[in-house]
């Protein structure tokens, strides 16, 4: 079987190139049969990768320039060219590349992907993924981000995309769909999403659609892909962040107030590592702005080598799958069934 | 000094009203000056009311009729006027009750007291609040599901209001309020936050203004008063709700995966005691719909006697506070200043 190749932005990150080579050093040892194009000044990673024993997996691909964390994208997008992170995206799209990693600057990522790899016919508007752990596993939210709102139409594309996204990830044949929602009640909630329930419930599609979801239902794992706005999902996912810290922050306190409670937290530590392993945010590391023509995943910049590998793992995964096919189908379904109802009109 | 008067909502809630006269008792053990005005069925509370001491700080108002918790604010509003709930809202209205207090239907409870204490002055929608707990201590988040929009005069009030509440309900005197967004850019998000920020910045308002949040500074208490629209606000309490549903269930978990973490969590008991106290939802119950000409305290309808407790001491704090006129005075500010930029446009 030929070899998977991932490309690598080996600049993007607050600690690359380090980060990203020793993940990608801990992914290499789990998975044998990927390569890698690893796009940098090849000053800075060519001895790293030597260290690291990655050499014969590794073609090394030189660019002079680096866009910084803190750019606009707009700035990054005029020198876009001269970049490590327009390299990673370009061999996508060149087709050298199954998918690309980044873990430097979201905004000009996300402007490099559109750019580079262009919209999906039938998308209007990518989303961006992220996924959430939760009591049964994991799950899908979409858009966290890439947009500030999304019309009815574009719910459903983002539905039919996190989907397939989410087939490719959980390994499980049919997804459930969920929208998100203040009640669960039938009559409830922005007409936009009133519209957008009627059109995910037509069989047509061929969806799993469950309906509405609220808030306390992602991390209760009810469906597989919660489907909202990137206003919302974007809300959302910083405030589950902001409550896990301050809830670890009350389990640090609780098993560091006294003498006792410290002996106790020695004793239950391997309960209690395991509960830091499950509340590593580097386990559910890498979101994908979904709808381009390419796999393009986005690493969270202050990850560790472990969160890297995720991403890394993750861009393997979804090069690995029929997620591109599965979308283009969907939307193919999705575009059928507004002809039909427009003649019927 | 004069006593202070509640009128409570005895049939209100899952378990009431068992729930409610218990939390009853353990509020008046703690505050003697505060008398009840309590709702209900005479024949379903006098005999719990007397086995609990409770007589003599209480009158028994008499009402046939109970809303019960899944029935339509609607039908529920045809026979209002024969309810419990109604007459508890009804004796703020009166002006015999410093504020009221019911864990009854919501919808029903948002839909009366909008009936009978009406819309203040120079509030289009009234707010739903709800008390954050935070790594500080406790802020305040509104809109949290009154409306499924706002627009950018309705935020504005939104903090005007929540500041007065915050003020009521943490004793600090210049509370800080933030918009809640995603990126806390000056140029990233929905032109209508851009226009709320901007009115929110106005010297006359004399607010202290500190300009956008994202989702993970609410549980950081980056703010004391956190300002969004009813949509976003419920999504983002529900979502925190369910994180830390989560993450209590992997600490559960990991205290009780094996016979060593086990006695740990027996010898670490006192500070997961305090864990427990800490992340019990009774501890920030009650919601106030702020807007009003009066107060009405929300409580879960599925709280225990120590949640409604809390619910009744939050709408004792406001009743002795100067919320209302406080509130009234921002309103005026807003549109004093609206009035002069109208004339100098």
């Amino acid at each position: 079987m030929a070899s998977l190749i991932l490309s690598i932005d080996a600049m993007g990150g607050d600690a690359a190139p380090t980060v990203v080579l020793d993940g990608l050093k801990l992914f290499a040892a789990r998975r044998s049969n990927v390569l890698f194009e690893v796009h940098g000044r090849a000053e800075d990673v060519t001895a790293g990768l030597e260290s690291r024993g990655l050499m014969d997996r590794c073609t090394i691909m030189h660019h002079d320039d680096v866009v910084s964390m803190s750019e606009k994208p707009s700035a990054a997008l005029r020198r876009a060219k001269t970049t490590s992170m327009w390299g990673a995206v370009q061999a996508v799209k060149a087709g050298r590349a199954g998918a690309a990693v980044s873990a430097g600057n979201t905004g000009a990522l996300m402007a490099f992907a559109m750019m580079s790899l262009r919209k999906m016919e039938g998308v209007h508007r990518p989303a961006m993924t992220a996924i959430w752990p939760t009591i049964e596993g994991r799950s899908v939210v979409l858009d966290v981000g890439a947009n500030l709102d999304a019309d009815s139409d574009q719910l459903v594309t983002f539905a039919i995309m996190g989907e397939a996204y989410a087939r490719a990830v959980t390994g499980k044949s049919k997804p459930s769909i969920g929208l998100l929602n203040i009640g669960s009640e039938e009559d409830k909630g922005r007409d936009t999403l009133k519209l957008a329930a009627e059109r995910l419930r037509e069989p047509e599609l061929g969806l799993n659609f469950r309906g509405y979801v609220e808030g306390n239902d992602i991390a209760m794992g009810a469906v597989d892909v919660v489907v909202t706005d990137g206003f919302t999902g974007n809300v959302a996912l910083k405030t589950a962040e902001g409550t896990a810290r301050l809830v670890a922050s009350y389990v640090r306190e609780a098993l560091t107030s006294g003498v006792i409670s410290k002996m106790g937290a020695a004793l239950a530590s391997s309960g209690l590592k395991r509960l830091r392993e499950k509340m590593d945010p580097s386990n559910v590391n890498g979101g994908v702005l979904l709808g381009l023509n390419g796999v393009v995943v986005k690493s969270h910049g202050g990850t560790d080598a472990e969160g890297y590998a995720t991403a890394v793992n993750l861009a393997a995964d979804l090069a690995a799958s029929r997620y591109m096919e599965e979308v283009a189908a969907g939307l193919r379904r999705d575009s059928v069934e507004v002809s039909v109802s427009e003649v019927t009109e």
